[in-house]
């Protein structure tokens, strides 16, 4: 399972003294991002590959919070179902979940009109392991 | 309806030329603030009432991109059931819905234990007016 | 003098209890914006007109911290030299300066290439009053 | 010379297609936090420690635009004198350098009164190299 790592920063804390709830959304892209570079699908010499994965809903569950210094470890599986493209996250510390996520995505053009997803993200989605059930809070 | 406006800015846009979406949260974050300072919940003087609403869930819905310079406009509604307190939310670009979101949350106190939301809250939260099915989208 | 004013969000502030420090090129981006706007030098609308004001140089005094929820007032100067344009800001809470600031910026093309500020900018840029030594600590 | 790496995310891009220039301080922050880690000052359970580096100015020159996806390296040098501490930072991609800066910090207590930075972070500082004129555009 593709597994991905972000160390907090002291920007991303909060006068509670933990990470503000919106970075998490952060810390998914860049997982998400990473894998898909991984994968071929988003080429960074290719900035436009990236709304092949537009942000079309997000949800967030926060189980415990992050700290300052801590070093999460993020897994990440992804599957395709027609034109809509699907993500689930863990963010760990150390053994213990702080938090789990889904996201769903569609591909815009340049114009931001919605495309079909290109033939060789699909290619590679629909041979990507998917485990339903995965997450235990959402 | 408590409504709260929001001036899309530069900075919250992305290499796609629209809003990225890790900021709807801080919007929804400064509409929810907005809310509950109005109704005297939190004190800007005593910046630890903030944490009487720790996310603990959220939900967002994109239904249309935002651009730079767009005037938001989001309405917010809330209520309290047990020690649990929910926002739900709509944003508006002229008569356009472009988000919707619902966010949960818990009170915490200094040493981010949880505790009871103080009574004041409770009883403030108790009287605001909550409809069902307001959402469309979620 | 042209005056912005910014309420300091909950999502700006650091474990430290204050505003994180990379906020603050936030705010005088709003403020910039926002004067460049009413001159009707930025049109929302055309949102490639933002880069005539491409940042090449920021400076920031902090001279006071600045809490979640204060009402920061900044008010700004700007002048246009060649094609090198500048910009001055004081941000204030109540009479109290919390930081002052300059910025220099050049005109860039849709390719990120220079190009010599639009002629329309350079009029009333030069019109705008600028004061040597406003500011009192950069 | 201290050494620090940072990939450019999708979220740290705006509308002209590059990193919007307020992250180049949370990279330097990055990079500052990096080097005192490594060096023992900064304790990740102790988040308290992060204030011994209270920011009281900065300065960033932006030679270059830096892009999604690009490998940002960022090269540090720090020095104490009395009781201010300067940074200075080269930010490269590749060969090409993207930015300079420098910032200043003094050491504030959890009352944010400003305190003598503590005696282990002089003596280390103080062993720190330092080369005067290392910046080429600052």
């Amino acid at each position: 399972m593709f597994e991905y790592h972000h160390l907090v920063q002291f920007y991303e804390t909060d006068l509670m003294g933990i990470v503000h709830h919106s970075n998490y959304l952060k810390y998914f892209e860049e997982a998400r991002v990473a894998w898909a570079h991984k994968m071929g699908i988003i080429d960074y010499q290719k900035p436009e590959s990236a709304s092949f994965f537009a942000v079309v809903e997000t949800r967030v569950k926060h189980l415990k919070p992050a700290l300052f210094g801590d070093q999460l470890k993020i897994l990440v599986q992804a599957r395709i179902k027609g034109a809509r493209i699907f993500f689930e996250y863990k963010a760990f510390r150390g053994p213990v979940i702080v938090a789990e996520a889904k996201t769903e995505h569609v591909s815009l053009d340049k114009d931001l009109k919605l495309m079909k997803p290109p033939q060789s993200l699909r290619e590679i989605m629909e041979k990507s392991v998917w485990t339903e059930t995965w997450l235990s809070s959402l």
